[in-house]
């Protein structure tokens, strides 16, 4: 028995319509060879990420008394914000435990938003939340290793598969797996033959580790810091999104960092779409080859788009990012 | 009598349907006591604007020998790409004369679909057009000039009015005008309490002298030429957007050189839309105080996205693109 069901991500669906954005797929832009390819832009959610359908879920399901007490939670930059966004919505207090290497843009934003921000090392952020949550009194809006934020993630397969019944795969960026888990159900259960499948960075390719031994694997956190995709360097997925993606999705496929950044020019310039490294593997799976859409009408789900302005503006010039992938274009 | 009704509008709706992307309405950045405001992300279609709108609509109302010559047109790119555009849908030649000082993006853009692309002085390109069109005997497809490419823009405004019955402001960015005309026959012919109005550079601000003298007024080409919004240099509106303009415009407002790229760089980075600078001018107008939205939902519309990588890149870097709007964020 899956820990989310169908029926769960389309109660999410009620309770996030109206506050998340019911976003399009647009057609991605030409691939030599290829049709029927589409992105699904979460970056076009109002706080830059499709973290805001789980949070926002989970909020929903919370009393009057958990609320009021305020939201405490531990993410590296997009779940953080959501939270602070729909704290802000009710307005309770929140605290964010984010790790020292995340993006600056997304410490400021958090903050922005209301939110306190503690910093602390990456190995340490769910201690530092759990103590927070114990010290404070404040309810623990769990990242993504909770049925509701899957279910409330879920919604975005639930509008693949309103916009397009003939989908044939679905490719999900991965860090802690709810994304991935909750597309997976939804797909899956409306259409058995569709493929739901994962991305990951090959410096963070815990999933695909994980699925090939058939157990839950972790990498250090330092390890899969390696990777420019600040979004997916958690190093695991959680245990709920885990029972679904065994039995859900069909493959996890891993991407270079020039491919990522490849990736993030490519959907500026040519899809007008400002996606952040981890939003774009999904982009960069088909873009690099690393999977062949023909035949199959297919959709990159872009998760992310809070971007480091520099980064940004380095991959755009061309070559002078380092890594940018020159030649790209 | 106005050369466009709203059942021309709707009925060019119906010949856009699958073709051209059916836009969301997206939150627009939280601006400090303005609640309410919404972008309409034009650059989201397939050739990066709203021009695919009026060129697929004029396409479908010509006969099969008239498509089977093929289409010439003149453009400083966006209409361009969108003729290219639909003649290779349709497997027909298309021509495009452009004026030298068009964007080299846009020129290779339009080239990639296929045109052959003819480069002349500014000044020149609607004869050169007309003179393609003479000796290659191919139809000309009329860049702004002309009720069906009026009426495939004004889907844009059948939209906003579907999604946002109370909509109280639209701003509209105007160089040939035919976006803004097609917008105000839907809106206003929809909700006559509506207010539609017009977006130019201050440095090509011919509609808002026509407007304030009550006749047709021209900007020579050089003179219009100054704005870094290449999508906007033209320096006059065409006759038939005019006797739309005139009756259901409510107000032009003009925005500067620095206010237009403090608007890209921030729908870069919290609306993640890539839009070029004639695409930014309605956010601008917003952003920048020349419109105070309190109190009446606001729709910008932004009406494309090809931006040049370099200015793009510079404009984020902040400060080293020369009039980049240093500290605009």
């Amino acid at each position: 028995v899956l820990p989310v069901t169908l029926d769960d991500v389309r109660a999410a669906a009620g309770r996030i319509a109206g506050v998340a954005v019911r976003t399009p797929l647009l057609p991605a832009p030409t691939v030599l060879g290829s049709a029927g390819v589409w992105l699904k832009p979460e970056m076009l959610q109002p706080i830059g990420s499709f973290k805001i359908r789980g949070a926002t879920n989970a909020a929903a399901r919370l009393t009057h008394d958990q609320l009021a007490r305020g939201l405490v939670t531990h993410s590296s930059g997009n779940h953080a914000q959501a939270v602070a966004w729909v704290a802000r919505r009710y307005g309770v207090p929140a605290v964010v435990v984010m790790p020292e290497n995340a993006p600056a843009a997304k410490v400021s934003a958090t903050r922005a938003l209301g939110a306190e921000v503690v910093l602390v090392p990456i190995s340490e952020r769910a201690v530092a939340a759990e103590r927070l949550r114990a010290d404070r009194g404040m309810h623990l809006l769990v990242p993504f290793d909770h049925p509701d934020v899957v279910a409330g993630q879920g919604t975005v397969g639930l509008e693949i598969a309103d916009d397009l019944p003939d989908v044939g795969t679905v490719l999900v960026p991965v860090s802690g797996g709810g994304l991935l888990a909750g597309v997976a159900v939804a797909v899956t259960s409306l259409f058995p033959r569709a493929r739901v499948v994962g991305v990951e960075p090959e410096l963070a390719a815990d999933l695909a580790e994980s699925l090939s031994v058939g157990r839950r694997i972790a990498w250090e956190p330092a390890r899969a810091a390696r990777t420019v995709a600040d979004a997916l360097r958690l190093g695991s997925v959680g245990e709920v999104p885990w029972q679904v993606i065994r039995e859900r999705v069909d493959d996890v496929v891993t991407v270079a960092e020039h491919d990522i950044l490849a990736a993030v020019r490519d959907l500026a310039l040519r899809a007008r779409l400002v996606a952040e490294p981890g939003g774009a593997v999904a982009w960069a799976a088909v873009r690099g080859g690393a999977v062949d859409p023909r035949g199959r009408p297919t959709v990159a789900v872009l998760s992310g788009g809070s971007v480091d302005p520099a980064l940004l503006s380095a991959v755009l010039a061309g070559g002078n990012a380092g890594s940018a992938a020159p030649g790209s274009r």
